[in-house]
């Protein structure tokens, strides 16, 4: 949905008026559309592209050493005018004569046609080149057919390269349309795009389909298929190229174009799957791009294209260029880095414990075994509670985390470490396989803990109750969170002052463990009747409604097992 | 929605390992993030940013000389964890301490906090600041409750800016909370984002409505309202902001950035609006940039961010940086274009013509206000029936055309212009106002037309067929349109052969005319047998549907009322 302007017939004038004034570095505005705005030698070719707009950053996003002297611009999937191209040809030509490029559609090749003829009868030489990269448009033995989609960037850059170079006008053609026929690309669609002010995308696909061999003026594909996961997407586009990759190609430029509402994320996934078929295919990629080079507004898609590269093609593929979207060669000079990363935490090791302080880390371990378990039975239930408030992965997060803890625990365990040991590696474990912050909160609470712990002492009630006020705290001041934000220290006060106060009085631990879990879980279900305040915002829908936090929740859940595990 | 995965929870591994690969020039993989692939002069103070996936190219997208020295990413929009954090800090450590930078959200408070107290125990300084740019998320009397958004970016690149000057440590965070202290960002969703493997957004907004103060996470707005024009859109964004302008600030530093399904396009609309919104308040923007910086997965909506420049702030925003997304400095050197650009298409002048070569001239102005008369009753018919095959804007091209056509023909006449310059000016215009291809085609139809005509001759019938063999060869060889192909060829072949033989047989013109007229209609009318071939696809649906050729039928209304005319 194309959601942002003011008058609908403006807004492609207004658009490139925008991006004139925020690249001025590279750009000039001019009527139609944009000329460079840094000097351009005497004679060289000038190399003169566009078409309709809608295609951000095709075709004005192109401009600049290296590449484009001038792009014109259409109204919205419109080509533009005769006397469009030919006003802004005449502000980019430098004596060197003109190359015209553009995708192969009807109405380009009518008006940069026609334009070019009014130009050469003013004396100007003007040469041609309509891309043709698309292979679905049309078959591999009638290409001068077929459409411009994404390879526009490509040969647009080998164009621009060569000229750039100080190549004859006759050469800078050559090149091209060398570039041109070694130029493949292929697309699918997820969902289309819709024009300013239009009520409804030009196209639509159903729902978990694709359409393949899109096109980038709101034309749907040749075929409809069920939406597949990356590596098979990788695999159709990849296939589809590979059939025309002509004999003795052994290296390829690529381009991986996103449409629009295809984003870089998913295009970099994409791209890992896309790499590994190359190289199985034997072919060596040379200077890939992944991202959003010729857009369809916000059409849900993407596209692979294929440039078969020789010694020529490499040259001027490779070669610095420097305009709003692409650049080629460094802004500032580096050198490659020459450490070594060492991509680890180092090996755990723990001081070895005396008899006492193993028998508490061993104990440490046997109650991770019935936290882990504990939490892997309620995972779903914790699940469709924070679902209520958050995205519910609390308990798949709780479940991975306390999975974590006990195996560290039970290696730690294993190593002969003592009870603060134990309890600590158990922590760490779980903060950094849980992650978020559930396993943050937890990894820091159970550290805390630890150090009120002795390795080489049985474990003490006393100790206990200092461990759980230490980690109160820490969780306290770190996290930020207070009793009433509803998070799981609305569970954790009561469950360490009902301890500490039981002990006080001089019941025994697991007795005290048991009234502090109860008042936990009575907090963790009074958490319903207050208003959230911390963490990721509710839904506005939700924000009035209350509802258990699930951090209280499942640490109250803990709390009642390892009672009954100490009982 | 997220469509190209593999496995949904190994989308944020594989974005950032594909990403790793395809900027090697930038970057260096390690587990949980990347750091810089290029030497660091020890001693410099590490910049270490992060937070969840999902926000590209937040955060790894900002890694390369002069911005940030390495970036960790945790799960989709979850924060990276505790041990994450440690590993890749040091992986950059460089000696100098390290500054770490992320967005101010509960999980990245507590995991990055827990990290460096880590490092510190392990004898590296490390400073944090939280980025709370989210002027929606708290009141300017309690900053720090507020959450970063794409104020990150800002504040980023002053902290990588800064480093790369040499400060130390204790300068490199002092400017780094000036500049989170003076950078203020206001954002709206149009529309939610849907995490991989979801089957619905994390929230929606109601058609035609807006949600003020978005978050990055799926965070709903604070508010709703109904969607506005860019301008007013463009108002609610800059007045939020302006109303935390501090006293005596002249300049500012800006960042207009998109979510996901936000296109460019739009961006560049509404910075329009914003420039001259900031222009107004006494600003000057320094080194503005409007793209997507943090995204929301395909989040639709927009941000607008304002850095409240001082000198030493502007220093280390416009100082050189270059990594994958955000460049300052040219890659390669150039001089500002000096020449001055002369942005017209010359004075309009004519051969000033015979009596009855004016004559002829007055005749065919006569003839466009028919034309234009017609094709204006016929706008909205016209635009129904290209609507059923493209995009459904044939009626209105063609009356804009034949509005400028008419205006010409007058102008041209009035100058004293003959039959062959009246015509030729009218066809220009009609090519130039109408644009596409049906505005190339009229344009190269009556152009080539005139030149069978004489400028100092009265019209001759004989001249008026060749002429119209001309328009048919021109139009069928630069449009490469066939009969069958479902253009308006379709219905000028019959018009023309017909005109040709009744005027061969003796006719006077004007009955040859009408028999040519409805030969065309008749054709027209039969386009709806045929299957499209030429110009843009059709909907998959409409493939099979023979429908007429909207410029087929236009044609042959114009024929129709030029017969009358004649008659």
């Amino acid at each position: 949905m194309t959601t942002i302007f003011d008058a609908p017939e403006e807004f492609a004038t207004t658009a490139l008026a925008g991006f004139a004034a925020l690249y001025s570095r590279f750009v000039r505005p001019v009527k139609g559309g944009v000329v460079r705005s840094t000097g351009v030698p005497e004679g060289k070719v000038a190399v003169v592209i566009g078409g309709g707009s809608g295609h951000y950053p095709a075709f004005a996003g192109y401009v600049g050493p290296g590449l484009a002297d001038a792009a014109v611009a259409g109204d919205v999937f419109a080509s533009p005018s005769t006397a469009a191209v030919a006003r802004v040809c005449r502000q980019a030509h430098r004596g060197g004569g003109i190359l015209l490029g553009f995708g192969n559609y009807a109405g380009d090749v009518l008006n940069f046609g026609v334009a070019a003829e009014r130009l050469r009868a003013e004396g100007i030489d003007v040469r041609i080149v309509p891309v043709t990269d698309d292979v679905a448009s049309a078959s591999a033995e009638t290409p001068a057919k077929r459409r411009g989609i994404a390879g526009d960037l490509v040969v647009f850059k080998i164009a621009g390269a060569a000229a750039e170079a100080g190549l004859s006008l006759d050469e800078v053609e050559r090149v091209t349309r060398h570039a041109n026929e070694r130029t493949v690309s292929f697309g699918v669609a997820f969902a289309g795009c819709t024009l300013p002010g239009a009520g409804h995308p030009l196209f639509t696909v159903p729902e978990g389909q694709m359409a393949l061999g899109l096109g980038i003026h709101g034309e749907p594909g040749i075929r409809e298929e069920a939406i597949v996961p990356a590596s098979d997407l990788a695999k159709l586009l990849a296939d589809k190229l590979l059939a025309e990759r002509p004999a003795g190609t052994g290296r390829v430029g690529a381009v991986l174009n996103g449409l629009g509402s295809t984003k870089y994320e998913e295009l970099f996934v994409l791209w890992t799957a896309v790499a590994a078929l190359l190289k199985e295919a034997g072919l060596e990629v040379v200077a890939p791009e992944a991202g959003e080079y010729v857009t369809s507004l916000d059409m849900q898609g993407c596209s692979l294209t294929l440039l078969w590269l020789d010694d020529e093609l490499e040259t001027y593929w490779t070669a610095p260029c420097d305009t709003p979207v692409l650049r080629r060669g460094a802004a500032i000079p580096t050198v490659p880095a020459t450490d070594i990363l060492v991509d680890e935490d180092g090996p755990a090791s723990y001081p070895v414990a005396t008899e006492e302080g193993k028998r508490g880390g061993a104990c440490i371990a046997r109650i991770f075994g019935e936290i882990s378990a504990t939490l892997h039975d309620a995972e779903e239930e914790l699940g469709r509670i924070d679902a209520r408030a958050g995205d519910g992965d609390h308990g798949q997060g709780m479940a991975r985390g306390a999975t974590a803890a006990l195996e560290a625990a039970r290696a730690a365990s294993a190593a002969g470490a003592g009870t603060a040991s134990v309890l600590a590696a158990a922590g760490d474990a779980w903060a950094d396989r849980a992650g978020g912050t559930s396993g943050a909160i937890w990894g820091l609470l159970l550290r805390s803990w630890s150090s009120a712990l002795d390795d080489n002492a049985p474990i003490e009630d006393a100790a206990v109750v200092r461990g759980a006020r230490l980690a109160l705290d820490s969780v306290s001041s770190l996290g930020g969170a207070r009793v009433g934000d509803k998070t799981l220290v609305d569970a954790l006060v009561p469950f360490v002052e009902t301890l500490e106060a039981r002990v006080a009085a001089g019941k025994p631990l697991p007795t005290a463990w048991a009234d502090a879990a109860a008042a936990s879980k009575a907090a963790a279900d009074a958490t319903a009747e207050l208003t959230p305040k911390l963490g990721r915002a509710r839904p506005l829908a939700e924000r009035s409604i209350g509802h258990p936090d699930a951090g209280a929740v499942s640490l109250s859940m803990i709390a009642a097992r390892v009672a009954a595990a100490l009982g």
